[in-house]
């Protein structure tokens, strides 16, 4: 029987997915072998490669000036390839700093670069995001860097962030294809897959043409945007498993109505999650709520002495993978795409009656 | 049915391995996900990483003064990797040229370090290795690089060089866990797991402790050696699922009999093709016999233009992914350990017959 999974990553894949990859597990398509035992440069994985990326441009809308790269190394490894490839050694990059994953990217590409923190928001606890006025750009960054959703924070952006005349870079690692979103906002978007796309090891990257061909001199081999996309993201051999699932992933979006109605599913289940937290006196949400994540849902209880019982029970009831992240403690549901409606209703039930008999 | 599957990498993996991962693909262990599914921090989670340690440790007899790290990025983000890790920009580091990966390394080095080019074999074409006695080493160089086994040229190493004084590092992509290996000869060991190992995706990584707190500052974090050994590989997400099917590799390694008995299974599997490369005018192997691969066998018909209708029969008849790299043609079977014998001998009589019929 298959648990409600609201892990942050690795997360739970749509079991129409799983089911085909396990159909076709040791015999792929007839050919004999598993998609995991044959040459990514065979005609039949780079029909799978190019498939996923045709599917994935129809979901988001990718314009033909944005180029597609599937890397590896996650959302992190992104942190050094983007100023490596976008700013040289004397350049000025702006980060905004709104929670754990902006404040690492940030401290990476301080390796690489002049950084100025445009927006700090840790004086807030992380629990909210700056103005639209309130950021601090500066003239002639290389580009602007920032977290569109913060996975621990559970923090989101209401807006994009205008950059005129600098590129903006984004991590979605944890917000991309849970709704629709415009693409040409930015110079390059970034997104670790083991959130919305598939399992951990695969990174997907959408960077504008005109970016390309700006990697310094000690830009590794395998990180350089411009050999990726003239390879077609086969510089070296790519995470041939992890891109074959993406796009099986890319199809089941498609069947479910694609990012418009995925938004519509997703904003109902954090409505109902933050509606059953904010009516209780027992379970608390202090993320401002004009930008609490659809995507992570970070919860504390009123006594923290019953964080373990309330993961037990949950578990015992089916509800998987609620213990918050190491660093701030308490629980955390995120509701990936993947995660039905049904989780979300069977968690609100188990805390309200895990509520009646703790509170 | 499945297929006898030469595939050069990613390749053919044992289906006992792949049975298991089928029978346990979306309910893991009874937790009711997917191990995709599930936080690389989680207890169960730890547990397959830290098994899959033990047992590599056990089979290949890694002493305690190694750390063993699970990375992604492939041999080729290695390449870059190791000097960071192991040179300061100003040193020199000796490389070993034996084919079109030890040249690869050696340029991917050239942006770190000043490389000296220890041996050359290129001038042979690459069917040869330098003997121990030619190597020109530089003294005080930071390291020695070497590919023991060189897929595209199908040329390896029947000695592990010596350097006294300076670490050995050698790519062993291609022929780690095809016999035993002694371990402490090297510094560093790495090798991409599409071979013997796992799943695209994935890359082991051996290195002795006293290597480690020598990266230079540009390091990415995600590639800081001393880093992943201080967190258990877990910098950040690691390729869950790949390292989970590694794990696997290494139990049905270990049920095999371990690497003495795949030695002797390799050594079989090799012999038998050569002998009938050998024993033939019709097909042709240019490698000196004292340095031919067990792993990969590169061979040519006598008429090129016969190369397509093989390639096609074999492919009727069961045999796969036998067309020779992009860069050489001709034809190559790989032999990695999850290919039988029982695939050699329908090849060799397939060989035959295709001669007979064309020869």
């Amino acid at each position: 029987m298959r648990a409600f999974n609201f892990a942050a990553g690795p997360a739970m894949l749509p079991l129409e997915v799983l089911d085909q990859v396990r159909a076709e597990l040791t015999d792929w398509r007839g050919s004999g072998s598993s998609v995991m035992e044959i040459s990514h440069r065979s005609n039949a994985f780079l029909e799978v490669a190019e498939a996923a990326e045709r599917d994935l441009r129809a979901l988001l809308g990718i314009p033909t000036d944005y180029r597609v790269l599937f890397m590896q190394g996650g959302a992190r490894a992104q942190f050094a390839a983007v100023p490596l490839n976008l700013a040289g050694p004397e350049a000025c990059v702006d980060y905004l700093n709104t929670g754990v994953w902006s404040k690492l990217a940030l401290a990476e590409a301080e390796r690489y670069c002049r950084v100025n923190v445009a927006a700090d928001e840790s004086a807030s606890l992380y629990c909210t995001v700056p103005q639209p006025d309130d950021l601090q750009l500066t003239a002639g960054a290389a580009y602007v860097h920032y977290t569109p959703n913060e996975t621990i924070g559970g923090v989101e952006f209401p807006y994009t962030p205008a950059t005129p005349g600098t590129p903006l870079v984004a991590d979605m690692s944890s917000t991309l294809l849970s709704r629709p979103f415009d693409v040409t906002r930015c110079g390059l978007i970034y997104a670790s897959a083991q959130k919305n796309i598939g399992p951990a090891g695969l990174t997907v990257v959408i960077v504008r043409d005109e970016l390309l061909g700006r990697a310094r001199p000690g830009t590794p081999g395998v990180w350089n945007y411009q050999a990726l996309a003239q390879q077609n993201s086969m510089v070296n051999t790519p995470p041939t498993f992890a891109w074959y699932v993406a796009g099986l992933v890319f199809k089941w979006l498609q069947g479910q109505g694609g990012l418009a109605a995925m938004a519509e599913r997703n904003r109902a289940k954090a409505q109902l999650l933050y509606a059953s937290i904010d009516a209780s006196g027992f379970y608390r949400n202090t993320v401002a709520r004009h930008c609490r994540s659809w995507m992570n849902v970070p919860f504390k209880l009123a006594d923290p002495a019953l964080d373990a019982a309330f993961v037990h029970a949950a578990e015992a009831a089916g509800l998987t993978q609620l213990r918050g992240h190491r660093l701030v403690g308490g629980m955390r549901a995120s509701l990936y795409n993947a995660v039905p409606l049904a989780a979300v209703q069977a968690l609100t039930a188990f805390m309200q009656e895990f509520e009646r008999r703790h509170g």
